[in-house]
């Protein structure tokens, strides 16, 4: 089914966004990427800034639907949903050759103290990475899994940041080694009993 | 002492691109606010781009002369001047109300994956970084402050990457409560014996 032509905005513009950043971003070249005229653009957004919140719920709807085959999969025990979580991510960006890395990390590093209508957008959607882990990681100090004393949200708190400053280390090294480290790490250290 | 004009373009330039990023700075905009007319900008640097890595090595020497003071003060012990350390960090950001983080974490996401040059250079700068967790850790390690069994190599890019994701987390929330429960964790749970 061809996309419609909001749609097609929307995706041709998160793909460049992903890739350069919002600001280094121009409308016309999304536009002519899409193959879209230029007039049809403020039929769908008010303004660019507008497309960017559009685009930021674009990502965040993108990552709960992979989230959700990972972390829902209950034929898998809690903790190692996180760990082939991780895991299917470094598979993903390998194949993406180290490049672009997390969308949301991205522009909440380029726009989280700039404008406070994306920091509002991007703080939500970061905060449903960590409910993800929040929920995982319950059904784990339930299960025994890991220690009991564990703060469970600081705690995934921590495993979200800590995945975001390892991607900046990934697009330095070009290689998955501070990816990798930052599960063993996690693995080792903190989710243990 | 006045600057002269290529360390004025430089500082100024400095302070804009650590708000706004690499890409989204004009070059005029920098010449105005250093009060620099533009021909001169081409005495010094032969292009943006040389610009914005001799501006990295602006950034570099910069913390290199911060974390000096901090961590080499052999009056206190080498664990309490990694928590100080991160504690002074923190002051810095609350006083600049979360705006700005590490311009070169900002950098390495924004320029890491796009210009080999700026990949390097910024890889040295997060090189040096863990550099300086790595002595205070093999210090901490030699005096049996923490686990022998740590790997202190993986141990500092472990510290210093959650440390720029926590940075990504204080702009989102416009707290200093992500950079508290980084130094936190990594205290209770990984800086242990």
């Amino acid at each position: 089914m061809a996309l419609n032509t909001r749609d097609r905005i929307i995706e041709t513009g998160a793909e460049i966004i992903h890739r350069k950043g919002f600001n280094h971003t121009g409308i016309q070249e999304i536009l002519t990427a899409a193959g879209v005229p230029k007039g049809s653009f403020y039929n769908y957004f008010t303004s660019k800034n507008d497309f960017g919140l559009q685009v930021i719920d674009y990502f965040s709807a993108h990552f709960t639907q992979i989230a959700k085959d990972t972390l829902e999969d209950s034929s898998i025990s809690p903790l190692n949903r996180i760990y082939e979580f991780l895991t299917a991510f470094m598979d993903y960006f390998e194949s993406q050759n180290y490049a672009g890395g997390c969308p949301i990390g991205n522009l909440a590093q380029e726009m989280g103290d700039l404008d406070p209508a994306f920091r509002k957008k991007l703080n939500e959607s970061v905060d449903m990475m960590i409910d993800a882990y929040v929920r995982l990681l319950t059904a784990a100090q339930k299960d025994g899994k890991i220690l009991k004393n564990i703060d469970i949200k600081d705690t995934a708190s921590f495993i979200v940041a800590g995945w975001h400053g390892a991607i900046i280390q990934m697009k330095l090294t070009q290689s998955l080694q501070p990816l990798r480290n930052h599960r063993n790490i996690i693995f080792d250290h903190i989710l243990k009993k």
